[in-house]
């Protein structure tokens, strides 16, 4: 029902545990003994890759040991169970941690694989990856993402909250935790991202800030000195310090009022010491990134008390931590009662809740979708994008989204429903802010909670300020949607710093990334279509600003493909003109003119490169005959990656410059996007 | 002396003014009159462009008039006069006041120019255009950018202020202002930014923040509702509130409070309405970003007390404001009196003051740069990278910068050299702190200043977090230079969320970018001249983490031309193996494999298409010869693009998906970068 598309759950087999007995400790020194033994497991696995980061590990076990056996709601055995508190490991490259904790704690990652860190085909590569090791929330690594997916999580969760939880039924009710250091909180994106969570009152998401005082180039005081409290505090969160990173039973009380407050989120600032317990080696920068070395990992485990063994595990402290499968597997069952009895009370509603949580498209989802025909006035595909958003939202309850302060020009806009503010989380309207960087990472947390799809708008250009959380939904395989108006220099007046020229072919660059640049209104709605039914991967929906004439082969468009004949000649042709966007109504202008001249003329709009590349080859040849060899593409963008679409008789007409500030035809004219020039090139090609 | 390559001077027709003859006002009223004045003429330039942005210009009105005509030390007619105060207009939408301000101040831009507003190859585009309006100090639109920048202003002034300032002579004296609205503040790069100029204590940096209440989505309230004031005073700024942004006498204090704190930067809270002045728009989103519409115009000029003629001017006005150009000369003078006598007192600093200014490369500058031979042991790039870099520092005192917190990893560090820091803005190393993106705008900053030449460093695939900042250095043209190492997937461990795949591809997507991506130690020394030598663009170092041989050609080759022949068959080669970087090795080794087996092989190493692209046809036909059309190009990145130098019957490996965490050479390995599979490859097109 909640399955996840993420690694297989494998046993977790106890004949591989290296457990050596020791005398049964009262509870204050097990509390040591288990933070101790999470250190000396990081330790030993960046000791055996010989590489990685043993101090964040050490200096965070004791929080991060508190988190998982004391205060997280979570069942090792289902990673996946849905109610689960999230957890986020922001500073990715504290992977030992995490691995060290999920290993004791009883989830399917057993101590081979620790012992494989950062080797090929592991569970346990160097940063955390979401999809491929169980009770991985998220990819983490790039600094403040993690931080903003965190965000997206608990927006998330107080969505859901408010869209199923009824009166005695609270079947989502869960918090959102993640770690940060330093280097997270000099982010903008985590910056972006705190400002938004404080502006919505996120009371259930609670950080806990590695204050170790440390970076990779030394001493934060050296670049960061900033006071971290008072700025949270001036986002309105409630801030809490820790003095003591070390003492387990402080980190508790912490996170216990930080859970308290429902109203703010909180940072729970956690004074620490890296690489706790390496005694030459604790508190300074060395410690981040490299190995400790052998003889200093001894020297470690002997002060902390533990026997010298690689990866060995104290019983005591297996069975405490494992305590957690049970802990977790009564969760669980309380919340399938509780669920059963709200699947009785609100059947419909429980309906609606596995549909959401299994990402079901529910039948005719895409029916009755806008259909525009050629003699309709001329429309900008962001207009017949937003009036596709409206009937896909009437269908789609999980779809939602907003704009970085966009949304009267990306028309990303729901209309007739609310907008999700701390007042109203059921709204699906998000005023992300002019905060490109979080919304992007924001929506990699929304998808990963589990039970929406969100989308989100900016101007093309501006797609670079997100680009980072792009790529992590791309390698995350996220089905996130973007909405990137306003794609090329026919943007016009706002001139050559909101024209985009290099940006399709940049987000082309991103595997999978689909893009989809669509020629017409027609083909926009089929892009909504073919965005909706992704699963394996981001889609960017690359729009125009101006209109654009409806073209010809109407809703019938085989967008699906990714190219596609839109006009042809009598026979096999002569030429091949191939667009994307708003330049297909130019090819098909030329064509027409060429047409005349007695030329034999194919147009091919061509709005997905990645699309095409998944079509049958049969298709290919077929829309792109190889005996055609006489072709011309035309993007009003640059043209890298088209000659291997022309071919070495071929040509591009693009723009390998930056675009100019005036009305946009008169742009679009003096960089050459005319049919003049169009048929020129074209009458050369075929020279050739 | 310090000219500028931006636009040169013209004259400001008097003749084409449309003033008008009103009584002599009082002061108080004067001020009124004049900032009213400005509110019409930005009104009339949105309104006949019929595109752009009133309202930011009503209400910043006050502020831009004060600033211009009381506070700021500026020359009108020389507006690269070297001390000059530095202004910034970060919202860069709101062009049509600092067009109002410059032409009413006495710079060469006309009201010709004015309105001419946003038309095709204009003085005064949609957006500020830094090198193509003078005045302009910096390119803006993308919000954020021109607060982060200022930054980087600022940064330069206080290091030459260091560098040449002597007891008795204040030859680098001045202030940098920055205008700014709540989009820019909820851009996580000004966070960033903000954090480093608290941290810098940037005393003379004054951030005036048009608090209008409103952004394009509609009121602040919906997204922003953090407490501006708090954060910057938890950055370490100094805060100081203006209640009324439409009283120039509050504005007026306000600055002179900002500018006595010499510790603190200084942010003032204008508390401003949109649209200020009309009827029916003011303080409402409406206002942002379209015109007010002809008779709105015509209403709120008539509320304003202003004649309904098109861009007029009262004679008063246009008196008061051209004041600035006497004064301006004045201050000019004063500073050319004290620099004189200076050149007498110290005149090697003078000399060097000089130098630095102009940009000049001192004789000799890159002799006995680092050598390397093919006996040493292999070297990775970003080490021979330091070691040039050592040796560059030594030679230009104008060479500074840093990393985002990857020095050590980045090689960027400069010994025996001082840190640049509050007590020690003498220093050349700059700890960006993990800031990415705020380093990138700063370093836009600090090369705009002048006198500085600034570089900056971090992971190549981290490039993605400052993108926004290096499209505007391409944009401006400014010859910044990033040290990007750790190139590919063969960093290894640290898995897919380090191991840049798309970002060459990426990077040679933005025009004006040069991207260099040396073969060896050698190729990085070259690739370190050509980007001292720049002038006309950023230039891009892509760096191994790994260590590399180095090559045969040695310190000759010809990185210049981006392309050259590493390796050759004796006569016409069979086939060409085409690499960039880490690849060249191995298209050398898979090259002597196909030797033995009879094949002649030409080996061309391809550090930059850019440079590449510039070189003579001749040239480019030489090092790959059109007859020869076996071609295969070997690079650890996705293929895009590289079809047009292997052509229809040649072959790319490349690698079309993200990395995985395993040891660098295991990567490499089962991605198919192994001799066995070019070989195999190369063999296969040669059937072809």
């Amino acid at each position: 029902m909640y399955a996840q598309p993420g690694a297989a759950l494998r046993p977790n087999p106890l004949t591989k545990e290296n457990l050596i007995m020791t005398s049964t400790p009262d509870p204050g020194a097990l509390d040591t003994l288990c933070i101790n033994t999470i250190r000396a497991l990081a330790m030993d696995a960046v000791e055996k890759a010989n590489s990685g980061h043993p101090g964040a590990p050490m200096g965070l076990a004791p929080a991060g040991y508190v988190l998982f056996t004391r205060l997280m709601k979570h069942h090792p055995q289902k990673p996946d169970w849905l109610d689960r508190d999230r957890f986020v490991l922001s500073g990715g490259h504290a992977s030992a941690l995490l691995y060290s904790l999920l290993h004791l704690t009883g989830y399917p990652l057993c101590l081979d694989d620790l012992k494989a860190f950062r080797q090929w085909g592991s569970l346990t590569p160097g940063h955390p990856e979401h999809g491929h090791t169980p009770g991985v929330e998220t990819t983490t690594g790039p600094l403040g993402q993690g931080f903003a997916n965190a965000v997206g999580l608990a927006m998330a969760e107080r969505h859901l909250a408010a869209r199923f939880n009824q009166p005695g039924f609270a079947i989502v009710d869960h918090f959102t935790y993640v770690m940060c250091g330093d280097g997270d909180l000099m982010e903008g994106v985590a910056a972006e991202a705190a400002s938004l969570a404080g502006h919505l009152k996120l009371g259930r998401l609670i950080c806990l800030y590695d204050d170790n005082g440390i970076s990779i180039e030394g001493a934060t005081a050296i670049t960061f000195t900033e006071d971290v409290a008072k700025r949270f505090a001036a986002y309105g969160w409630q801030v809490i310090r820790v003095a003591e990173g070390n003492d387990p039973e402080l980190i508790f009380k912490a996170v216990k009022k930080a859970k308290a407050d429902r109203n703010r989120p909180s940072l729970v600032i956690v004074k620490t010491q890296i690489a706790h317990g390496s005694p030459n080696k604790q508190g300074s920068h060395e410690a981040h990134g490299a190995p400790l070395g052998k003889q200093e990992v001894c020297l470690t485990k002997e002060c902390l008390g533990l026997p010298a063994d690689e990866f060995c595990i104290p019983q005591a402290v297996f069975d405490h931590c494992r305590g957690c499968v049970e802990r977790g597997r009564k969760a669980e069952a309380r919340w399938l009662r509780q669920f059963k009895a709200y699947t009785k009370a609100h059947p419909q509603l429980a309906d609606d809740f596995v549909s959401a949580m299994s990402a079901f498209l529910p039948k005719g989802w895409d029916e009755n979708l806008p259909v525009f025909t050629p003699d309709q006035p001329a429309v900008a595909t962001r207009v017949a994008s937003g009036k596709t958003l409206q009937v896909l939202a009437r269908r789609l309850p999980t779809l939602m989204g907003g704009s970085a302060d966009l949304a009267p020009s990306n028309n990303t806009f729901i209309k007739d429903v609310a907008e999700f503010q701390a007042g109203s989380y059921g709204g699906r309207n998000i005023r992300f802010g002019v905060r490109e960087h979080a919304m992007g990472a924001i929506l990699n947390g929304m998808i990963l909670h589990n039970g929406i799809r969100p989308y989100g708008g900016t101007f093309l250009v501006f797609a670079d300020y997100m680009r980072p959380a792009i790529r992590l939904a791309a390698l995350m395989k996220l089905p996130v949607i973007y909405v990137f108006t306003h794609d090329s220099v026919a943007v016009g007046e706002d001139g050559p710093t909101h024209q985009p020229v290099e940006h399709v072919a940049s987000l082309r660059a991103i595997p999978n990334l689909t893009v989809i640049r669509p020629a017409d209104a027609n083909e926009t709605v089929a892009a909504w279509r073919t965005a909706i039914k992704a699963t394996s991967g981001p889609v960017a929906l690359i729009l125009s600003r101006q209109n654009l004439p409806v073209l010809e082969p109407g809703p019938t468009c085989n967008l699906a493909q990714g190219a596609y004949v839109v006009a042809d000649a009598k026979g096999q042709p002569d030429l091949i003109l191939m667009a994307s966007g708003s330049e297909v109504s130019l090819a098909m202008a030329a064509g027409k003119r060429l047409e005349q001249e007695g030329v034999g003329v194919r147009v091919v709009s061509m709005p997905s490169w990645e699309l095409f590349e998944a079509a049958a080859a049969d298709y290919r040849r077929q829309v792109l005959p190889p005996a055609v060899t006489a072709r011309v593409a035309i993007e009003a963008g640059i043209a890298m990656g088209w000659k291997q679409y022309v071919g070495e008789r071929g040509a591009v007409l693009g723009i390998d410059r930056f675009g100019a500030s005036a009305p946009g035809p008169v742009v679009m004219e003096k960089l050459g996007f005319t049919v003049d020039a169009l048929v020129d090139l074209a009458r050369k090609v075929m020279k050739k």
